[in-house]
């Protein structure tokens, strides 16, 4: 029987989607299980296995399925490793032969895996925003904030297979904030949803200026948004100050890749009508005269929740 | 006849080196010529074609030479054209058809171009201390910094064919010294020749602090190498800096593209004894915990006066 599909895995803190993917890239069949439940690997790749073969009989595709192609984060590419992902109520500091394990628990189906963003770069070059582009450093804006890079149409892995930690870059030299790996002064720190929320809770003590925000208990980076929509003049300027360190960041980042456009994803780039002109306008201050405004900022053109199995789906062709 | 050799040429600022290539990187006839005797490009692409007939000559390679590699800064290998290059007389604002121009000059021997800091990446993997390494980042420390970045065994080029500006990723975010790109707080005001004359300067007028330095007329790096060595104290905590300015930077880059080293080459890096460990300790401190203590600093070992002309060269053996 011709093996005309492959299976893309979005492993996420809370949920891990799947889904049977064509060519074309439909999603033919998917569902959605919990990834948190377990605080061993073992019985997760079971339920995962379990959870692949109902939506291949579903999608009636028993001897069809190429390969499968997984995104989770800190997943290695060279090694099929998931190695030290805190999110993970399975993973903490071990290494776990992710590609391997489940590969077997799927009667030997190659199975190919990647961390997240770069899963999201290969969905975006091969069925989104960056159809055509050879040249892109994909950028996703979620809890944290992640990268994935393309170089001469592939993803760069680096020696060790963990290049692109973009979000880890230094943003802010001296008394940055401090970040969750440990560091200080991230990108990730200020310009993930969490950092937008920090802004806001920051900003808010600073002063007395009135703003709907401060009606609130917990702020997220979805209520600065909201506040933002309603003219609040303090919220407009927390995505200003996000967009003018993202766009000092992204500066930097074209001097290393010459990019044809950087493209943007995730949670916190749904609020591009905020961020797009501080954006431009740090990037273009802040790079080499010959850059200026010609780099594109674009954004995902993929359905949110079809995007990142998509993504994962694309690196199971290449098996 | 069989085409066994190459030809590099070194366009640099004051004086153009070639040399004929063989294919074991021996460097078996060379000149030098002087490059800024000229203000258009069309008279020092006669002398430069002159001098190498005169070395294929001199080499017995009459019909033997395969193809011709250049370096120059601004060089664009997808272009062959040298765009904006103001350190070369005949350079200025113009694009210049430099590979074209010189193929034909040559009589249809083909010509590649690339910029300077790439052409010593290819020479340094191809013969020197990158030998065997498929993802390093090449820095150049002369008068500016340069650099070029390998990923997978190949140059990176990016988009437009001017990719791995690192010189001018920032250093220092707010009132950063000016540097000769039109922007503020570059790497290259830092941590070049020029930058540590500058510092130099800088500090020996914001404190009476004795140091040998005081005494000369002017500064350069090479005076602040001397003084080090001497035991002055000012010129070695002038090193600390320089060398604490570059770690933090590499540990971006480290970041970007998960080198399995950093090499470094020019002039200044043979201040290495002062500068190692201040950038081995600011680059480990700076970069994510999965790096620290991983990635190499290595330099060099190309003799200085091959290096370029290999380099260039080793990009013939390409077309």
């Amino acid at each position: 029987m011709e093996k005309d599909l492959v299976i893309g895995i979005d492993v996420g803190g809370q949920t891990t989607k799947c889904g049977v993917v064509d060519a074309r890239g439909n999603v033919i069949a998917q569902t959605v299980i919990r990834s948190d439940t377990h605080t061993d690997v073992a019985p997760f790749i079971d339920e995962l296995a379990a959870a692949l073969k109902r939506i291949i009989a579903d999608a009636n595709a028993e001897g069809r399925i190429r390969g499968i192609g997984a995104g989770a984060p800190n997943g290695n590419f060279y090694k099929g490793e998931i190695e030290n992902a805190p999110n993970l109520t399975w993973g903490g500091t071990k290494k776990i032969p992710f590609a391997k394990m489940l590969s077997e628990a799927m009667d030997g189906i190659p199975v190919s895996l990647t961390n997240d963003a770069n899963a999201a770069a290969m969905g975006e070059m091969t069925y989104g925003a960056a159809r055509g582009m050879k040249n892109f450093i994909m950028i996703t804006l979620g809890t944290g904030v992640g990268s994935g890079i393309v170089i001469n149409g592939e993803i760069v892995y680096g020696h060790d297979g963990f290049a692109g930690e973009l979000g880890h870059t230094c943003a802010v030299r001296n008394n940055g904030r401090h970040c969750n790996c440990g560091k200080s002064g991230c990108l990730e720190a200020y310009a993930s949803a969490m950092g937008v929320a920090r802004t806001a809770r920051e900003w808010l003590e600073m002063s007395d200026e009135p703003s709907a925000l401060r009606s609130l208990d917990k702020i997220t980076s979805k209520d600065v948004y909201d506040a933002a929509k309603e003219g609040d003049k303090l919220a407009i300027r927390i995505f200003e100050y996000t967009g003018k360190i993202l766009g000092q960041s992204f500066a930097d980042f074209i001097e290393f890749s010459a990019p044809e456009a950087i493209v943007l994803f995730g949670g916190l780039a749904r609020s591009k009508e905020f961020l797009t002109e501080p954006i431009l306008k740090a990037m273009n201050e802040n790079v080499l005269p010959l850059w200026r405004n010609k780099v594109k900022l674009v954004y995902s053109s993929l359905k949110e929740s079809d995007a990142a199995i998509l993504g994962a789906s694309a690196l199971a062709w290449e098996l």
